[in-house]
């Protein structure tokens, strides 16, 4: 856009006159990006300002102070597929599908993100009624309430300052929140004990993730901190660590040992790093996202090992740790195996968990609640850490709340206990069942080749894009499209299913994946699964 | 310590043997901080990385990855008063209170923090009655709730996924409370337009806050972004300053004409600054914190002129917008004064406006609800700014329903309405006597004197410390003290009460305030004015 076209558009605005609303609603708003870009390129000060520009006939046009140019370009390089622009075109369709724009389908399944509610499944009750009467403590005398609700409830807002879900928690989170998730760990763990001074709520486990990279990063150029994570890994990962600058140093997971951690591809990245980084850390995903895998306990056992021989802080995402499906597996966590290994390991090595009230059964991701545990931390690190937390206040009280109820649930005898196990096993089993058709339905088609989903809510199948396909995603470079993103848009215009590209996971060179959530309901799964095998052999056909 | 006690404590570890749970009970934790700090210091290898210590037996202790030393250095650099030490011992006195220890008071008042609900008062009964049905949508068949907060409550599900709350919403937040919250911004603007889409829903203001200036930073040395921010301010500003390694610069309120902004001091802030930094944005708190002034109409519109002359990026952190109580004072949103300064300025000038569910008449802290709104924002960067929060997914879904009811509250005719519009002005009255109150009591007080709190929910008196107060405070170093660290924590330790030191906001150098909130109830608001009174004088006398 010329800048005769703009001076034409604010002369335009300012030909109404008058009163300044009738204008502001009808003034057209100054052009934006490749304008501000445009100007800020010729002109800036020497203090980098950008400089009043002139136009032909001496009005000025002001160049925005923040355009992509001048923003925080770590912000800018950080990529995030989950929410990226397939999904951005997801809710497009939709819309045009509310118009009555024809399609060649007539539901978009979104099938992108671990939201379980948003595809169906129901919240548990005893959790929601515990939560009303945490909003609303009238309903304390409401008998149509169960009495453990009450309890629960009633002693929650007994620990919030003036008895009121509004009032600020500690920097920390509620203490007696805080006592709950610790002996919720030590019933989990066997035994070890787990200390509330140790626990930290978050805001979602991801809070508490970022929080854990934040405190880590430091040095500059070859000594700046390399943080290990796993690929495919979730892209919050990846994007925390471009915003804070940090190395992120790349271990690949085995995709034909079932995408497990191989101790010696931890030993390859890191020694290949030490190049050029500190590496101080090393994530785990345990079970995986997006590669549902569940690790055995001797491949903790190795890792605790190695983590400590190499001096890494060991961070542990088991956000998924009651979601686990697969024949023979089971969930350890890192601490239970770190104090097994005896004080050698358990009283020195540095670890953090994370876990959150989003996934398992409960899958309350809007409710943003989750806890993070240290163990060995410094406790000068300690108290930066609640510095830390304390400029953000406190993680939301509803969410905390939630922490409570989930990790100190209905126990025997209580008046909702039967139905609350009834729920969440309903929902778990619900989970197994889909977690093995999907399994099963990916491997019958040709072309696609999809690891059993032993945990988590994912499955990330492998999959053959023909050269033909390869070809056109390279012509057809709109957005960068790499070949798996090109197959993933392809589906969500001809099937109207929604995944995510492996791409945006990360995957060794030459293979493509897709991530592909198991959660709607098991007939509308079946659908998912026949039109994602249809639409492959199509997409095969068309292109081979 | 030295290597050799702590090869005892480790080698005491040991000696229990057998299962690892009782050794994990019984072993002592590896001592912290200073060991890490020493061992480091003695001992990184060529790549930086701590190496392995062997003491004198040839036992292998092992330095902390994560340590003060090796920290990143801008977390550990920030500063927040608000939640510091002071407060720290707060809460120590208050378990050594209920201990029975015995104490020259019988309760700790915390004045501290702008928690309202803390403070004993109740929340709105309409928010969290739709928030009850919000949580437990079987609500809605209970005849005992009004129909307004189910229909509120209805309309808040119908835009969840799922209509769940447990559903994660968009990254910019819920489609239909953004549009309430435009709608609210129209009328409270007397019809300047508000576009949904301009509506980022938070959690909290401070979220926003600091999304905001992690956009706007860049730059290395002399063209290193610069944030103009008040002094005295609420330290959140300067703390995520300092994360960030921006340059905070400062510009001084004007404690003589009731802590107004003044053009000219902008302008000396600004052309000092220029000298090492790229001042880009200018932070306006109004009505201030600490420092409850409420800025005139025309205060603001020389502000937008000097920020568009400068080409600052306006930042206007609003979240006391309700809380006005000063004779002849009135909100004027930044927005609708840039708006009525014509399309010169309304068309052009990037501003970003804050609120927040937390403060106002409601003080639903816990919630973390919040809201901002960009204006003139270029389009590329509005990208960026939704892919950043998309990271971390959302903000809390009970806060955004909260925000929804806040901003969409009863309307006459409505069921809840008499009783909402009773419960608000109850709350508003109730605050604006408090300001007054404290404002005539403390500058009763020779030593003491208090500008109007004209709004918001603090006062920040000056107060004068006699020299010899300051002399003790320097010889007793204990936490780098400053004189009215010392006066605050001898406040806290002889009377009972919880204020914040006015070195934790920023002051000119050579004055001495505190800050302290006017939230108790009016009774013992009035004990609390008093003790401060009698402390201070009794503080004087011994000093003089």
């Amino acid at each position: 856009m010329s800048l005769r076209n703009i001076w034409l558009l604010s002369h335009g605005a300012q030909r109404h006159g008058g009163d300044p609303r009738v204008r502001a609603l009808t003034a057209p708003i100054l052009p934006s990006s490749s304008l501000g870009r445009a100007l800020v390129n010729l002109s800036t000060n020497h203090y980098g300002l950008p400089k009043e520009k002139t136009s032909e006939n001496g009005r000025v046009a002001r160049a925005k102070v923040l355009t992509i140019d001048t923003m925080n370009p770590t912000v800018k390089n950080a990529k995030y597929a989950v929410r990226g622009p397939i999904v951005a075109r997801a809710a497009e369709l939709e819309r045009e599908l509310n118009e009555g724009m024809k399609k060649p389908f007539d539901e978009v399944i979104k099938a992108n993100i671990g939201d379980a509610h948003a595809m169906g499944q129901q919240p548990i009750t005893f959790f929601r009624q515990a939560l009303a009467i945490c909003s609303y403590p009238e309903l304390l005398n409401d008998s149509t309430f169960p009495e453990d609700a009450k309890s629960r409830a009633y002693r929650i807002l007994q620990s919030c300052g003036g008895n009121s879900m509004g009032s600020y928690s500690a920097s920390q989170g509620i203490d007696s929140v805080r006592q709950d998730v610790a002996r919720y760990i030590e019933r989990r763990d066997g035994g070890v004990p787990s200390d509330p001074d140790n626990i930290f709520l978050t805001t979602g486990a991801c809070d508490g993730i970022m929080t854990m990279l934040k405190l880590l990063v430091c040095g500059e150029g070859p000594t700046r901190t390399g943080i290990m994570i796993p690929i495919p890994h979730y892209p919050m990962y990846s994007a925390t660590l471009v915003e804070l600058a940090a190395v992120q140093v790349n271990y690949y997971l085995n995709e034909e040992k079932c995408w497990s951690v191989d101790i010696s591809e931890l030993k390859r990245a890191l020694d290949e790093a030490r190049h050029y980084c500190n590496p101080r850390a090393l994530c785990i995903v345990n079970p995986g996202n997006p590669t549902s895998q569940v690790e055995t306990r001797q491949c903790i056992e190795d890792v605790i090992r190695f983590a400590a021989k190499e001096r890494l802080f060991l961070m542990a995402d088991e956000v998924y740790q009651d979601n686990v499906y697969g024949h023979g597996c089971r969930f350890h966590s890192f601490k239970t195996v770190l104090f097994e290994m005896g004080p050698e390991y358990s009283n020195t090595m540095e670890l953090v968990s994370f876990h959150s009230t989003s996934k398992g059964y409960m899958g309350e991701c809007g409710f943003r609640g989750g806890y993070m545990e240290v163990i060995n931390m410094d406790d000068e690190v300690k108290a930066e850490l609640t510095k830390l937390l304390s400029v953000r206040l406190c993680s939301p009280v509803p969410g905390q709340a939630l922490v409570d109820l989930v990790f100190n649930p209905p126990q025997p005898g209580e008046p909702s206990y039967d139905n609350f196990i009834k729920e969440r096993t309903a929902i778990l089993s619900a989970l197994e069942e889909k977690a093995k058709l999907t399994e099963q339905v990916l491997n019958t088609v040709p072309g696609i080749s999809c690891n059993p989903v032993q945990g988590a809510m994912f499955c990330f199948p492998r999959i053959t894009i023909p050269e033909k396909a390869m070809i056109e995603a390279t012509v057809r470079q709109i957005h960068q499209r790499q070949p798996d993103v090109f197959y993933c848009m392809k589906m969500l215009e001809e099937a109207g299913i929604c995944v995510i590209p492996g791409s945006g996971f990360g995957q060794k060179e030459g293979t493509y994946h897709f991530r592909m959530t198991i959660l709607p309901p098991i007939d509308k799964l079946q659908i998912l699964l026949n039109k994602v095998k249809e639409f492959h052999q199509k997409f095969t056909q068309k292109y081979s």
